[in-house]
């Protein structure tokens, strides 16, 4: 046995495993050696696949001697009591986004990691995507002075992907904000490089069999002076896909003339229960799983992104893309290449095994993803009381 | 004197005038009979351009008897009481926007031309562009359902183009709040169809020479539960004509290797002076003026516009584009064309006409102007204030 793979036992083999399998499977770092779920079709699929045993339960998981790191893939709703559970038993931590749905709940998980000493790194988001670090790189080089404004939109077929009831259902975790929004708010944070202070939001809920948050704008003020513009839309109308060349979240390549897919596929459907079934039935262990998601098939050579963001800093504006990062300067515009991924999401794979192996934790602590949380919940309720929300967990 | 024809004084040859030249002159309905202007130059070229008198002063102009509508084309500050003069005189009032600098003014004029029952259109304002006419009649026939999200975002280099000193000062009507947001708030609550009710800003302004606003990002709440983001940045980097098909704002062709342009011009100056020299310089009567502005020179044929501009009803996003709307449904996408623009601008002489010839007034008169003008206030107020704003005198 290598001491420096990481060994991961994963919870929770749905859709968020599903995504994240081809960087588990890219990553010489990591081996997956555990799992558990509920379903056995995904348990069967997981020992055929990786030998290791798999559970139905997330307690069996934590005790299993041969687990270092417990990936909490489990609907949003159980991770802060599968994070606990994976603390307890001495595992570290690598938690999928949102972090929780509350922020007693992410005191509770940071408690529960500290107490033992293991770490918590939350993730994958897009804020791990290289375009953003190197984003951020250069503006914390200081070549192009301090970040001045953020505007950052996404128009996606969000609502209209196959859900799980509860995923449609704000107060139990479902909608754009604790979706979505936490991916925007982790990458506008992240490249504004300041503590945010407030925030204001108008949510739209508007169609009445996805009766959750499909889209927001928001403002979000930073303690530098800078502020952002969040803009979030996941009717499955305009992509803007369109403003990223046409490559998709994923890094894929997309192609214009599969619009409104989403929608169609979801309009063959009789029931809730059909939805949940579908959805199931293409991630792992599923009846139509081929061994890569939908989204996983689409990865290519291009890097992850979470659609058009411009950085305003004073002597540019900086646009990531998906393969490099484009200068708008006062003398000149240009591009600056990205080589090709490693392997997709290898970041998180970076920061875990740094964290880890090597004793220097990044950035997506425990901290960090509570305050994106707050943000989110800031969202929620400034839509709720007509005001601004002033922000008091930020880091 | 064919009495079917609209007898024009100009009141301001300046920048503005230059840019609306192109309409009177494509236009059978006007006519330019008189002008006033404080340069001699300006006065000498238009009695060569059209023979008739160029004055020093508004009262000259309001007074001579040929003149039927006076085109109030100065500088902002001196809107309200060149209305006021020609309204006196009984002269109809097109004035430039913004429409005035304060409410008080507004209403002034307001009362003036009802008190001397003449007619006032505000415009050109980019509202008349016949892209954001069509939306909004598409709007209107239901096919889409209600309007639920507008996002609005430009990015050019506005703050960077040739001014006189006072277009830097906020207090004297300087800045992208008055010059640009007038036609971002004009479009967007054409679009939402509906009555705004409050406010929230974020206003940038970064830049050590051009001490003004050159940025902003707003949320807009409507009556009908609809929200807008309306976002702007004049600095001169990023050109979100790139999303416009490389159109700009004049209907022409741009050329993405002009990057720059603007801001090197302006380097290559050594004063406020010489600045203000330049933009007189540049416009009808000076210098370098050959016969046509710079951005008349660019404009094509295809229609003017303010950015990319995507508005979200409940069954489809509608974007309007320089040669049509694209609208994204749930069954498909397509593109609406448009036929090419008669003229440039020719909707504000529709509008000019059909109020005085026909006695049917549109949109543009001033209690519509005024409203945009509270909303541009509240930008400057939401700011300062850190509070949303209720609007009280919207229509």
């Amino acid at each position: 046995m290598d001491p420096s793979i990481l060994r991961v036992g994963v919870a929770g083999l749905g859709r968020a495993f599903s995504v994240m399998l081809p960087t588990f499977l890219a990553d010489a770092r990591v081996r997956l050696v555990a799992a558990c779920d509920t379903r056995a079709t995904a348990r069967d699929q997981f020992q055929r696949d990786f030998g290791g045993p798999a559970y139905a339960d997330i307690q069996a998981l934590a005790r299993d001697p041969d687990v270092q790191v417990v990936y909490i893939a489990s609907p949003h709703q159980f991770h802060a009591e599968h994070t606990r559970i994976a603390a307890a038993h001495g595992k570290h931590v690598l938690v999928e986004k949102p972090m929780a749905l509350s922020l007693a709940e992410c005191d509770s998980m940071i408690a529960a990691c500290r107490a033992a000493g293991v770490h918590m790194v939350v993730g994958h988001c897009h804020s791990f995507d290289t375009p953003y670090l190197e984003t951020r790189a250069l503006i914390a080089s200081g070549e192009f002075g301090a970040v001045k404004m953020i505007h950052a939109l996404n128009y996606t077929d969000y609502l209209f992907r196959p859900r799980r009831p509860e995923e449609l259902v704000t107060a139990e975790g479902g909608g754009a904000v604790f979706s979505q929004a936490a991916h925007q708010v982790d990458i506008v944070r992240m490249l504004a490089g300041a503590r945010p202070v407030r925030l204001r939001s108008a949510l739209g809920n508007w169609h009445p069999r996805r009766p959750t948050e499909g889209a927001y704008s928001a403002l979000l003020w930073f303690e530098s002076g800078a502020y952002a513009s969040l803009n979030y839309n996941g009717y499955a109308h305009f992509d803007s896909d369109e403003w990223m060349d046409w490559i998709g979240e994923m890094g894929g390549a997309k192609n214009p003339a599969d619009y409104g897919a989403a929608r169609r596929k979801l309009a063959s459907l009789e029931s809730p229960g059909e939805e949940a079934q579908l959805k199931a039935a293409g991630t792992y262990g599923g009846a139509m799983y081929a061994g890569r998601s939908p989204e996983a098939a689409s990865t290519s050579s291009s890097h992850q992104h979470f659609g058009p963001i411009v950085v305003s800093c004073e002597r540019a504006d900086l646009r990531p893309m998906s393969d490099g990062i484009r200068v708008y300067g006062d003398d000149g515009r240009e591009a600056r290449p990205l080589p090709d991924p490693a392997a997709p999401r290898h970041e998180v794979i970076d920061e875990l095994y740094d964290a880890i192996r090597n004793g220097r934790p990044g950035l997506h602590d425990g901290p960090w993803a509570k305050a994106t949380l707050e943000i989110c919940l800031a969202m929620l309720a400034s839509d709720r009381s007509g005001t601004d929300i002033v922000l008091h967990h930020q880091v």
